[in-house]
């Protein structure tokens, strides 16, 4: 009764925002990924003879009060019938908790361990809804790829799950350069964020209105390996987002200084014929979306500015796996 | 025939965002701004027998291309029933074009100038409609003190003018801190940057469901001089604003790395008790909001922040006037 699991962190290229669904975690809006391979975590998962559960996380021993982790265990648990606590270590490679979907992908990796070292043998499909409760973003780090995670109608959200729209062989040219600016716990989480959102910005109703129309060009725009049509709706589809929590009550701004003199200098770029966009997750972080034929000269003129702490690269990753090299 | 003329620029708290029609300016909806006594234009027009108008700005003439001012003079001159030419020489005391506000002054101390030199003899509404089709801000920039521009709703706009709240006298431990982060000319001005909205931003619609909330507690936290009320949804609404600016196609960022320095800063000290508020307008500069017994300690942070270049402080001021020293 035990597992390792790794999963890739993913970058939303249509953003989730917004639970209609809270308990079950279901969404206002359908959303579109890329799986990246550069960013991950990597979990182990033991049931046994202890006297209560332990979790590990990046060398850290959780606290009791921090539920999302411990909650997910522990339903996990009680569909698999079992009784036995869990001892659990987790590894990423990237910072926890500021902007870079480390919660994707270390409820995916959790999911597939937990449930594997269960016995449970779920298909895709189970283990993305699965993956959901956990954390939303999390149903999509269960495949690889180019991703949508269908928002569904069902009021049980058995049919909101992520499915892939392509794998990740067909576009490996596309890269996401991950620009992190500040490795700071960010002060208001994805999740409060999107709450107060929903509750009081008076434009998330056109958030809701215009998504269609982005997830229709980016599917088109994959499919077709159009990189402008995918790079153009993705940075407003992220400005987007942003508009949104700065024109809640009391406002959410993440984005800081050198945030905002990476995105112009990723528009100052492209009007010189540097093709690039930027989107940026609820944090200060800003993803870089380029072609590889641009990776050295974009990389090249990030070194020159002033805010910009670390780059990490991404290429379009692999779905969830299981692992026979244990933590512990 | 000649008058010289002094407007103060003004600060909207309540932003004019989106022309219902383009040619008399009218806007999509009502705004409210303090005149501001620290920005001024002053502005000498005289009517005599030259071969063509002479206009110039802070000691630069004017090309003949740039026809805000050149067709003012024109419209006056009709409605004056005059043929002489105009020589125009106007001064302000910050920088022009750089969301400081400088059409507004300009040409409300155009309109006063031109006007009293044509010897027309105009009421503080029909000079600010007067105004309000030279630049729309400009016609708030008739009055001082707190001052609503009604948008009206008559299609030839003779109920399109702006009237005074409160005079100076109501609040002067009012201040508004400019901070001068970029001295560079705006390369989106406000106009091209409103039909951009109107045209494109999927939430211009909710800017204008949530405005009349927003000026309904305008003019109440000023009647009551209640600063906290006036701060707060000055800063939200100009956050709505900007937002909206953001989700145009292609995207209008006015912010710059100061701008967001500010604007957390200004944050940060609300959180530790020294109650401040920002506004920006189109532009990067950040306009603080706070009280007289603040400025001190405020402007003792702003030193220590990386971004800024100057500060400029104003009290509420007066309404556009005359005054017998020309300028040439």
């Amino acid at each position: 009764m035990k597992a390792t699991a790794i999963a890739n962190a993913n970058i939303a290229l249509i953003k989730y925002w917004g639970k209609r669904n809270k308990d079950l975690i279901l969404p206002y809006n359908s959303s579109i990924s890329m799986t990246c391979d550069g960013l991950w975590t990597k979990t182990t998962v033991e049931f046994g003879d202890y006297l209560e559960d332990t979790i590990v996380i990046n060398d850290e021993e959780l606290k009791k009060d921090e539920k999302d982790v411990q909650g997910h265990i522990e339903r996990i648990r009680r569909m698999a019938g079992i009784t036995k606590k869990a001892k659990v270590i987790s590894e990423s490679n990237f910072p926890v908790a500021s902007g870079l979907a480390s919660s994707a992908s270390g409820l995916a990796a959790l999911t597939l361990a937990t449930t594997t070292a269960a016995e449970m043998n779920l298909d895709k499909k189970q283990l993305s809804i699965l993956a959901r409760h956990g954390s939303g973003s999390a149903s999509r780090s269960i495949e690889g790829g180019f991703v949508e995670w269908l928002k569904g109608e069902k009021e049980d959200g058995s049919d909101s799950y992520a499915r892939q729209i392509t794998p990740k062989e067909h576009w490996p040219d596309f890269r996401m350069i991950a620009c992190i600016v500040s490795e700071a716990k960010k002060t208001t989480s994805s999740r409060a964020g999107m709450a107060q959102t929903v509750a009081t910005s008076p434009y998330y109703e056109g958030w809701l209105k215009s998504i269609d129309q982005d997830l229709l060009h980016m599917r088109d725009g994959i499919m077709k390996k159009d990189f402008t049509i995918v790079g153009s709706t993705a940075e407003h589809n992220a400005l987007k987002m942003h508009a949104t929590m700065t024109t809640t009550k009391p406002a959410i701004i993440y984005w800081q200084p050198a945030t905002v003199e990476i995105m112009h200098a990723v528009m100052h770029w492209r009007e010189q014929g540097l093709e690039s966009y930027f989107t940026m997750d609820a944090g200060p972080q800003v993803k870089i979306l380029c072609l590889e034929k641009d990776e050295k000269k974009i990389l090249k003129n990030l070194s020159e500015l002033d805010g910009l702490k670390k780059t990490i690269i991404c290429r379009p990753g692999d779905a969830a796996q299981l692992t026979d090299k244990h933590l512990f």
